[in-house]
């Protein structure tokens, strides 16, 4: 088998000096000016040859490790009838996020962002069994999202290939070993490919499920935030827990009392009254962290055994006054409930609620023991320690609570993940403070469980002969995307870099200048390499300037450069050199071809 | 290299007992029985494991061929904006056959059906002079049509994959050696695919253009009706010409005579009126063969340099009375004019057709000559010859003419195409009769000329200096449909029967029965094959019965199989036989690989 060498003078290329005026990260940037890509409409983009032999080699690593585990390919439309994505309800989920269409006949369609619902289907339509499964199935596919704002390129864009897997196990453990095996593929996919990541604890998206990590790659272009424990764990913010913090000691904390506290519905407020009124005993200024505010939400639950529609509860959420609320922590534990700020209507629904101060004396367990109607439930958030002591809400207009001690004064309903997380917080695991990074997130592995076996009624015979639903997960990864991470990690201000993995081809050949003996000298080490099989370009322009010939190589980025020029040539050698600048060396003519080799051996290891 | 062998046990494969309930042709209902497809949406499929190796087979095989003359492989997406589709009047032209969609903010996309405009616009976007051509490009895509009414599984449907090639050349010699590229490739692609075709001559379709040739798949399936010659050449019905008929000897045929034939507004009236009232001189009995109806169609031409918008114009047509009209082949020879028969209105602004008795008289230049404003052009039929003599429309009520020489008594504007042409019509190169046949088109190849390249400004500068429009061609192969095609041929009452070129696998190995020696007679052939990289298909199931196992072999339809089971165990053989029942033979278990290898060698030859 030979490769046969692109023609620089035929390839269909052409390099771009300036910057594409809408290009917004450095992969955008030089995947169109080194001619890999071009934008077809806002975030939709066409592969060029070079750009597709990128995508090609991204593509067969990845099939490599999911085949390399038993993992068996399909491939399913893009172009899907709506009725089982309504079936799931993902049809209105994703409200504008999706591209839908109707056929002549007027029948709804999507083009699909993911496909659990076609994947379940098509496994309940062919298989009955436990004995059929394990099974994992996979598709690599372009995609169509209708972001609001692409961006970025090919990091977040409209149309993307997308890598997609879903495991049909006939239990829990079999759930668990199926995402091991494709958690441990992406490792090594993500090493191949020379893209960084960081493996990310995540809670359900709108997929819906159990147990869910993302891998991030941490670039400062990531839309996703996610924190860094000093053990190197990491979770996305939505997945932060808070360890149990200790209990304080309250055995000084004097009795609590209510005092007059006039106008003081803000936290900044009531901390000027409490210390023009009531000055703290130890000398000392009150501050926002001495108080504790009380929220009221509105959780909107989907219908549910006892409610045919979707129905709403208010629900009380204390959290220290110097913390920020986070509605979107609050609502990733209420999911598949949303929840948004309570209404004055719905706050009137409760007269035991006065504005601005709300105080834990009518909600929750307190308000059971008062007999209250329909009481609230009233959760605390995780930082705020048993035994600790709070100025709060006496639920009495212009006054409130001093010296509340949680557990001793008032209890909670349970505990919640309720404030914005912020740099030195403590990692769930303990192992001391979080920071905060940016990441792109280039791939997830979700545990479904249940869901869509549920929704579509996929369902096996187990070993008893009793009828069970079958578990799920689904596993993803952007191909595309992540090829634009894999060139924001590897260039530099002169172009791109590619890892050898991946590179269009693994050596850019060039003659310079006009002496037919550096094209003579090109074309050996061309021809010897074809015949070991060696992607190679070949620089083979006549009219074309040294300088040019040089600034395409580094703007293309094949890991190695050989350069048959004057200079080279009237020493009877080439010049061979890495593209990163590790390396550079003239060698005689003969022996070009196995140095290139050795240099190649050296950098697939 | 090792190919790993398909295990049967854990395959994502059921075979299906019964055929499904709507497939309407022989590929349709195997390729979903033995578990290649499987119906998502009406005209919408899913590829299943073994049918995405045999598409990738077929994809590679195009892929090659396409690539062995230069053709450099890009990939658009298949959502694209409206924009481009209606400066080439596409957008409105594809009426109700593409999808349409919008997107959030309300702009206006669809799914392609072909891509000419923006490799246009991409080649237009990239190169500027002569020096860059001649350039083809081309993609593997799936695609998708709105059919009104998909069928025959993947030989209609609605998604596809189709490979569409463009290229561009800076003159109409170098179309025609791009054009003859394409179209050898193609040849080889259907030969290597096993695959029967004809190359037919074919006229513009919606494309627009000049010349054209469609690759034909005869198979009685097909909706396309070809013309064949016995010189073994081939048209398609519009693209039929009539060669020159000789003209006939009128020197005996006697005066034109205007005579009463009243109540003859239809040929068969006319007939027994001339034969009640004007028997012929030799005594014969008139037919329909003597008579010449005039045709009034109105012609509607799109707006052009003297028109600013669509324009209607009447011409008259005549044939012989003994010939039925087609409409679709007169509309080919206006194109891109649209023909309709002349409405009462159209008829009422030329008072003088006379309903039923229209003749020469009025007509072209005879009109011209009588001096009849805005006279009607006047096309006869090709079949009409000169000096031959007519019954015909004297343009007065109850009258026609007789005797009417064309060439004598009246002439005509110009020839036309105007019959449905029949078995035994006189083929276009003049070899004899013409015979007709249906086949599935596979494949066109398309002399765009200058069309798009127009219509989108692609123009470069020539070695002249001068600016110049791009010659263009496109052309397609119909890859998945292909693929059904080669199941219609290669199939039989038991299942498939690929070529060795597309199979899934090269040998379907099974054990029968429940002796182990079967099963390690096997896995030993199964292995030494896995190290020469032969593909394998191992039927390893325990509990299935060698009934079960031979009819999904026969039924999946790999090339060969080799039986391991309790006959030829006791004689220490496996059974080697091909599936299309052309050999068969128990051979030693030491030297079933190398009788494998031989078989596949023939096989491949």
């Amino acid at each position: 088998m030979t490769a046969k060498a692109l023609h620089m003078s035929t390839l269909f290329l052409r390099t771009l000096r300036e910057d594409p005026a809408d290009a917004d990260v450095d992969s955008a940037r030089l995947l169109q000016r080194a001619g890999y890509i071009r934008k077809t409409a806002p975030g939709i983009f066409t592969w060029l040859p070079l750009g597709l032999r990128v995508l090609n080699k991204v593509e067969a690593i990845v099939r490599e490790e999911i085949n390399s585990f038993g993992a068996q390919e399909v491939h399913f439309p893009a172009l899907l009838p709506k009725d089982p994505y309504e079936r799931t309800h993902r049809w209105e989920e994703y409200g504008d996020n999706i591209f839908r269409l109707k056929d002549r006949h007027g029948a709804d369609y999507l083009l699909a962002p993911t496909h659990e619902e076609m994947f379940t289907l098509l496994v309940k339509d062919m298989y009955s069994s436990y004995k059929d499964l394990p099974l994992t199935l996979y598709q690599i596919q372009t995609k169509y999202r209708d972001e609001f704002r692409p961006r970025a390129g090919l990091v977040r864009g409209r149309g993307f290939v997308m890598k997609d897997a879903y495991s049909f196990t006939v239990d829990a453990d079999g759930l668990k070993a199926a995402y091991q095996d494709e958690r441990d593929a992406y490792e090594r996919i993500f090493k191949r490919l020379g893209v960084q990541y960081v493996i990310v604890h995540a809670v359900s998206g709108p997929m819906g499920g159990s147990e869910s990590e993302e891998f991030l790659a941490p670039l400062a272009i990531g839309e996703d935030t996610f924190a860094l424990a000093p053990s190197g764990k990491a979770w996305n913010v939505e997945a932060l827990t808070t360890p149990e913090v200790p209990d304080e000691d309250f055995s000084d904390v004097p009795d609590m009392t209510q005092l007059h506290t006039p106008d003081s519905t803000t936290i900044d407020s009531l901390v000027d009254q409490a210390n023009a009124l009531h000055p703290k005993a130890d000398g000392s200024a009150w501050t926002a962290a001495d108080t504790l505010k009380n929220l009221i939400v509105t959780v909107k639950h989907p219908a549910d055994a006892d409610h045919d529609e979707l129905w709403r509860e208010l629900v009380a959420i204390a959290l220290p006054g110097d913390r920020q609320v986070d509605m979107k922590r609050i609502e990733a534990q209420f999911a598949p409930a949303e929840v948004e700020e309570a209404s004055p209507e719905d706050l009137a629904s409760h007269p035991e609620l006065v504005k601005g101060y709300i105080g834990p004396k009518v909600l929750g367990p307190q308000a059971e023991a008062a007999g209250i109607k329909h009481p609230i439930r009233y959760f605390v958030d995780a930082h705020v320690a048993r035994g600790s002591a709070w100025v709060t809400g006496a639920d009495t207009e212009g006054e409130h609570l001093f010296n509340a001690v949680y557990g001793r004064d008032f209890d909670s309903s349970a505990r919640i993940e309720a404030v914005e997380v912020r740099h030195g917080d403590i990692s769930p695991d303990g192992s001391g403070p979080l920071s905060f990074e940016r990441g792109v997130e280039i791939g997830q592995v979700f545990q479904l469980g249940l869901k869509y076996s549920n929704a579509l009624d996929l369902k096996v015979l187990d070993q008893n002969g009793k009828t069970v639903p079958v578990w799920m997960g689904s596993y993803g990864i952007g191909v595309s995307r992540v090829l634009a991470c894999i060139a924001e990690y590897h260039h530099d201000e002169r172009g791109l870099a590619w890892p050898l993995s991946v590179a269009p081809a693994q050596v850019h050949v060039m003659a310079t200048g006009k002496d037919p003996k550096a094209f003579e000298a090109a074309e050996r080490l061309v021809s010897e390499l074809e015949e070991r099989n060696v992607e190679v370009i070949y620089d083979d322009r006549l009219k074309v300037s040294p300088g040019v010939k040089f600034k395409d190589a580094e703007l293309i980025g094949v890991p190695l450069i050989a350069v048959a020029g004057r200079d080279t040539i009237n020493n009877g050698t080439i010049e061979i050199r890495r593209r990163d600048g590790s390396a550079s060396q003239a060698v005689p003519i003969a022996e070009a071809s196995s140095v290139v080799l050795e240099h190649l051996a050296a950098l697939s290891e």
